[in-house]
């Protein structure tokens, strides 16, 4: 997507010179637009680890180019790729999509001569890439539907208003993102769309990334507290709710970042369509109770009491912002359950939040 | 209540030397714990204007103390009385307390020779002040046997968890607060009590002033973000809902701090009590259809995108959190249908959110 008028996507090789992985910096943003060139594997764990990358498909091609680098930094040893491997899937130990990412390089480079390893190791790398991206694409167009049909009920001009909570764009993925990619699609195609952005406390993804995003292609956009989303809905300013997720169960429960279980109820309450999008990547095809099984992490607490923000000098600096010696609970994640979601929006198309309407889409499973 | 061990309320008079009228400062509230001194109308009116002094009976109480000044300040012209009282009207022209206590001030000095005005004035800035922690004691007492209802249901140690929305605390009254008044009855009665505090976002009232009170008069506490309360609920960590209200219709319906309709909804989605305290001062007894007739004030958007804390330094200070550029949108309250809350608690006793309910503690309305 685009920034600054120039079209970019979250991670990419290059092999001009010396091999090096570029991503953007997601730390700063939206303060400060920094590209870092990542030479070393130790470099790129560092990345993941520190979360100047984040967002699951983003992780995942981020440590697909970090196996590019193993494969030349190994220098035909198996045991130290391995190595290089662990070294990588330790950085987040929850992120599947990495897991995933670092052990289909392995399978690949098995199955060739150890000189072939960073040829062999790149093309994998662009195509984890690649696939992410495109996923996302046809995110976008399976949800573009949804969004025109509300445009032809509206009087000429007037924008499909699209609340989305956290950050399930493009930053969170290689290119187009989960729930920003029917927004992007429908933008790009010429329907007028409005969104409300969920600031997303405590780590305001929304009001950070969502909207620099959302900035950067040009979409009309609004950032709001989290409290405001259900006084909108109560006053007809909300067409439509679309929200990524970070684990949706097969039966359609669906986990994201806490707050969405609120803006689904609100949603429900006044008859505003709620629609999760997702890869089917996302999917759990182990658990079938979201609300009771799906755990639930609990993050520090210092990210509730204190904020990162940018002072009138133009530096970034963090402010305590509860009454010192007050405790705190960070739990990341919600869950809502699948009676509240209107519709999946997949890369196969659009099917219902429920065992039977996962099935028919996915009839094999994760298999 | 308590404030380092010490007993306060948030406005009082002093006639000791010349007549002061002194507040609790509640801007810097709570990085910073400083008593104001305000010796002329002039002063009170800052202090209002300026949110020094903030809450229906806070504000209503400081404004009877003003109006004292006024009886001194004025020497004896009914005409520089009333240029007066209208000075400390125009501060807030929505606070219903303030033009309620500047009138009543007026009612009763005008009864009386101008020569006995600050004698007669001091008289009813104490009444005032001493009804409005009154009304606010009651709550309490009201409340009480709905927390030990719950506390009898629990494992002997186990707290009641109650959360709130936002500060409809003593803060925001001269003594007990609304919301807080049955909380810090039952902590002094020896129930114990936890309370989720929502942070209450964009102004952070719950997190800042909240916080701060419990703190103060020992009640365990714990500050969250507003997104948490939805998944608290689901996860049974939630026994009852207690929030204020800014205005309730005479049909039930509750206008309060923006997100408490979010938290209203999971409450009733989970089976969860959700209270509303009142004084009933706070009835609207002409409005019947809150979600469509209560108008929502819109506040400034730099509330949403700028943020006060401390720095590591310890000094205040504004950062900005959202993507320079973007817009964002503020309305300061949401309402709450009456089928969504469990009862309300006034000064008189709980009743059901409705019409008939209403109707049998209060049968004469406002007269």
């Amino acid at each position: 997507m685009k920034v600054g008028g120039r079209q970019y996507v979250t991670v990419w090789g290059s092999r001009e010179g010396v091999p090096e992985v570029r991503v953007i910096d997601q730390r700063k943003l939206p303060f400060a637009f920094e590209i870092e060139s990542l030479t070393t594997v130790g470099a790129v764990a560092i990345a993941i680890r520190d979360m100047h990358v984040r967002g699951a498909g983003c992780i995942g091609a981020t440590a697909g180019y970090g196996m590019w680098l193993a494969a030349g930094e190994c220098r035909g040893s198996e045991e130290r790729l391995r190595e290089l491997a662990a070294q990588l899937t330790a950085t987040r130990p929850t992120a599947t999509n990495l897991a995933w990412a670092v052990a289909r390089q392995l399978r690949a480079l098995s199955a060739h001569d150890a000189s072939r390893w960073p040829e062999i190791a790149w093309r994998e790398a662009e195509a984890i890439a690649a696939e992410d991206a495109e996923w996302c694409r046809r995110i976008g167009e399976h949800g573009l539907p949804l969004i025109r049909e509300v445009a032809a009920r509206k009087a000429p001009g007037e924008p499909v208003n699209i609340l989305t909570h956290c950050n399930a764009g493009w930053l969170a993925f290689t290119d187009w993102g989960s729930a920003t990619a029917p927004i992007y699609t429908a933008h790009r195609a010429g329907v007028a769309v409005h969104v409300w952005v969920d600031e997303t406390r405590p780590r305001n993804q929304g009001a950070r990334l969502t909207a620099w995003e959302l900035a950067g292609e040009g979409v009309p956009h609004t950032v709001i507290a989290d409290n405001l989303g259900g006084h909108l809905m109560q006053k007809g300013e909300v067409d439509m709710v679309i929200t990524g997720t970070d684990r949706t169960t097969y039966t359609g429960d669906v986990a994201n970042k806490v707050g969405t279980y609120l803006k689904a109820l609100a949603a429900k309450d006044n008859d505003v369509p709620f629609y999760v999008a997702l890869p089917s990547s996302t999917f759990d095809w182990e658990t079938a109770d979201g609300v009771a099984d799906i755990p639930i992490e609990e993050r520090d607490g210092g990210e509730v009491s204190r904020v990162e923000g940018m002072l009138a000098s133009g530096e970034l600096a963090e402010v305590d912002i509860v009454n010192p010696g007050s405790a705190t609970a960070n739990y990341a994640f919600d869950v809502t359950p699948a009676r509240l979601v209107t519709a999946l929006i997949t890369e196969r198309g659009i099917c219902q939040a429920s065992r039977e309407g996962i099935a028919e889409l996915f009839p094999r499973g994760g298999g």
